[in-house]
């Protein structure tokens, strides 16, 4: 299991570097899902009767690649992926991988999916990346800037200004997934308070949050590889995210994202209130 | 108010160059949506206080394009547009058209929305065509094939095979576009009976069931422009639409699809238990 432990600092340019190396492994790695969608596809069922969790080849692959990619180039890393799971390393950085996030958008044939690669610092994702192969766009961030590129165009994000949850277009993927009535009521709270809500979206959602489309996004029962990679590149637009009770979300759980501090503050308020 | 009329009839070769027409002038047409597409944009309110129906200036331009190319091909046949209304023909054939369908998702930067354009005969549409600019994806159908259209690929669309809701990927653009708690109680009786639901879409979820990867759709309230087009595409691929009650869809209202006749009549069941 991934745990929190002791900050391993890096230099600027030791960011850099990872981040243009997590940039070109996804891309090269997500790649492979293609001949996988939209196709007829050979679906194992991981999870136990009752519950949907599908696991496609085109997930083995991507993780696969990923972790020869990233064990080549620093093999002192850790990884810990949604597929193959947690391998320690020596440096104190981890590589967080879901290789593929929105698998039910992937397997229904949407295009609100990605592959996503965080670096793990032991206590904060330092360097994210979302790339959907079937639109080649790649969205990448560091915690200090996030952009978006597709083939020849690059664009810098940037957060939305809203500071009033009654303002915001809220994104979540979907009511059904929180557990329990305290969070349903919590999440319809923020439903009525905010101005529209967009459901669906997964991973994709936070990118539209990090270019300002999205004012706010919440979700519950997060695991720390749906959640690590979108972390720098909301940071890196300029975003603020935490789990609904204020707390670092790197391990996942109940998390909120806003475009400003008072969305998030105000949001965190209904999310706890009784 | 576009309305029930005598059925204009076409020969094959004369629905087959509509078709054609409706696919080239929904590309050239929706490209002009793309510099408004993940830009700032104006955007006026038409709805009054209190619900949110914005209207973009791409709408208009598409909407605009459209009927200049109509009205110069086919100046006797009627139109019917969401932004700029109705005009009577006088062959017995009306244009529909939703420049933008999915005009939320198109605002908050997602990708499930299209250009709708559609053939209406005065009972039924016949040619129908959702073109999404952004990902250069053209679905057209005219009721006898459905196919795929992207740069060179050309693929023919196929519904899935699926017989009971109970094995069914539901889709529907969001629980909260069921008005009343009669609709709501009929929708949630869907939801629990299908294998597993996805919410989002618009005109993009019933691209993916001409496709196959959505095995049911149920909406409600549904205008003529949002699902005209898609009614030749569905029934092209195979598939099955009507209303809940059983009645021909080409005006909307509350609307479900299928891949096969046993999983419609087991959804239409299920929508009109008391």
């Amino acid at each position: 299991m991934l745990e929190f432990g002791a900050k391993r600092r890096l230099s600027a340019a030791q960011r850099t570097e990872r981040r243009e190396f997590a940039a070109n492994a996804s891309r090269a790695a997500g790649r492979l899902s293609l001949p996988w969608f939209r196709q007829p596809i050979k679906v194992s069922n991981k999870a136990s009767a009752g519950s949907f969790d599908p696991v496609t080849e085109a997930d083995k692959a991507v993780e696969a690649a990923l972790r020869q990619d990233i064990g080549a180039a620093y093999p002192e890393d850790g990884l810990f992926g949604e597929e193959y799971g947690f391998e320690e390393g020596s440096s104190g950085l981890t590589w967080v991988i879901d290789p593929i996030d929105g698998t039910r958008s992937f397997m229904s044939g949407f295009l609100h999916w990605g592959v996503l690669l965080a670096l793990f610092d032991g206590q904060d994702p330092v360097v994210g990346v979302l790339y959907q192969p079937y639109t080649d766009e790649l969205f990448v961030g560091d915690g200090e800037m996030a952009e978006l590129r597709r083939a020849d165009e690059r664009r810098l994000l940037q957060v939305s200004e809203v500071t009033s949850v009654y303002d915001c277009t809220l994104a979540s993927t979907g009511p059904q997934f929180f557990s329990g009535e305290e969070r349903q009521a919590a999440f319809a709270r923020a439903v009525d308070a905010a101005k529209q809500t967009r459901f669906g979206g997964d991973c994709y959602l936070y990118a539209m949050l990090a270019m300002g489309y999205v004012d706010l996004s919440v979700e519950s029962g997060l695991n720390a590889y749906d959640i690590q990679a979108l972390i720098p590149i909301i940071r890196g637009a300029g975003g603020v995210i935490e789990t609904w009770s204020g707390e670092n979300p790197a391990l996942g759980g109940d998390v909120v994202a806003a475009g400003t501090r008072d969305a998030l503050v105000e949001a965190q308020e209904l999310l706890s209130k009784a």
